[in-house]
């Protein structure tokens, strides 16, 4: 028997059509339901055969599901929860993957009946690249999944919420939602912020200072760029929606960098040693953890980074 | 009959050690002498027989060397200039594996004699491990040596140096010594720099959520942090020596973060989507070149960063 009757996933990108490869690899759903509000993206998801139904009616596509995804850009849950509210399924659980969690929760709760039990998920998993041709169902296998329930949420849909990340190759953690926030806002939101900065700077240099620094990217600047093209709206909306916990680590590393900047203009090789060699211990737990954020022995002959 | 008669390398750390497994791999040399200050560093790379003659006497080890080459931190090479100069071979060609050129050279060129021919390199390689057991012979296949000759040259001199760099695989490009130091400030320093900077950030932070961020590292973290496992040496120097072109990039660097925080702020979401979106072009270019920064069909097959 599958752990679900009906999903639905609302949007189809990189994520949501890795969800449904994944839902239909191990079986988790009697039925799928794909819902992406581009005809486009409908066309080629039903080229690719990715549902047993493919829609852009969302309040249509959601009737009956026990379980709802959404994997859209989070800017867009609360016009999305509007829609979908009225059709709702009692009982059903709605979860999202967005990469912030806690202003979208009240977005979102504002417009879905009490019946529904709303239990926000981040799946730490993705690539650089977007659209349905993207997604490939291994993505979510060996990586963290970050559910942030509040303190009074239903237990046992908690458990079947995590049974489907499992189902998916996923390991679960759970987490107070603003202390999620401030956690990604680190290890995710800001680096992706100084990537999309520096290629924004490389790509305001005269053409032939820019021509080498595209030749000459091994040396550091490529890995910024692999990450700097990530989708710009899902990025576009996880600022504006984390923006006091990113602001925050904003202020701290601007400070750290200015006392660089300082350090460097006045030559106190001291300081800047002292700094560059906390580099190496931080990376030694990391390279202890392995790869994906825990040890296992298979992680341990994977390639790197 | 080998390119050169001898060859003396200063400094066995992950390029020094890689240069001599190249240089041997590939029948450089008649003779290779391998020198560091470190009795610990000489005694590793005589357990590893890295060389035909491994010293810690900087001075007479490069007697008679028809090629000498610094793999030190820039920092060291004045002095170690002082003690080499009177040691050197009239027609020795001198050049060095650093980060920085133009002041590097400009400290080098006053204590070396003037029957000695320097001409500076960079080859563009290496990993975040330091020291002679981590170096491997094929570090510098397929990658860039940027050669930085001053105008006025020798030009055998020059063929002789490029005919080494291919000799251990690599490809071969002339710039202007400050050019380099321009590219290799956006390509390189700033992001070392950025990446001990929130590596630092992360460090400061309260022991829990270190070890999240640590756990959680895979979203863009990780990264960062290997790249900030590089050696706290070798990067002081460099941004001691590279300062005014490092200063340069940070303030356009800087003057472009403040503007996406403000933006932030504001929840200007249009300005950044609009900055987030030229990631994606930049990293077109970049994919279309090839992970070493050229097209080749071998490298297409490779697997990324």
């Amino acid at each position: 028997m599958a752990l679900f009757k009906k999903i639905a996933i609302i949007g189809s990108g990189l994520i949501g059509s890795s969800l449904a490869r994944a839902i239909r690899a191990n079986d988790i759903a009697d039925k799928l339901t794909l819902i992406d509000m581009s005809e486009d993206v409908c066309k080629k998801a039903v080229e690719l055969s990715l549902a047993d139904e493919i829609t852009d009616d969302a309040a249509q596509g959601v009737i009956s599901a026990d379980l709802v995804i959404l994997a859209t850009p989070v800017g867009t849950f609360e016009e999305i929860a509007k829609q979908i509210g009225p059709s709702l399924l009692p009982g059903a659980i709605l979860t999202d993957v967005g990469s912030v969690k806690e202003t979208v929760f009240k977005q979102l709760e504002k417009h879905i009946p009490p019946s529904v039990i709303v239990l926000p998920s981040h799946p730490i998993a993705g690539t650089e690249h977007s659209g349905p041709q993207a997604g490939f169902a291994e993505l979510f296998i060996d990586r963290w999944c970050i559910v942030t329930p509040k303190p009074d949420a239903d237990l046992r849909a908690i458990e079947r919420l995590t049974s489907f990340w499992e189902a998916c190759g996923m390991r679960i953690e759970l987490m107070d939602a603003a202390h999620h926030d401030l956690v990604l806002g680190i290890t995710s939101h800001l680096p992706h912020l100084l990537a999309y900065t520096i290629v924004g700077t490389a790509a305001d240099l005269e053409d032939d200072v820019k021509t080498e620094v595209i030749k000459y990217s091994a040396s550091g600047f490529r890995g910024f760029t692999r990450i700097a093209a990530s989708d710009p709206v899902m990025w576009r909306d996880v600022f504006l929606h984390n923006k006091d916990a990113v602001l925050e680590i904003l202020q701290r590393f601007t400070e750290d960098l200015t006392a660089l900047q300082k350090s460097i203009r006045r030559g106190d090789g001291f300081y800047l040693q002292e700094v560059f060699s906390r580099g190496r211990e931080i990376r030694r737990h990391i390279e202890r953890l392995g790869p994906e954020g825990y040890p296992s022995p298979q992680q341990m002959n994977k390639s790197d980074d």
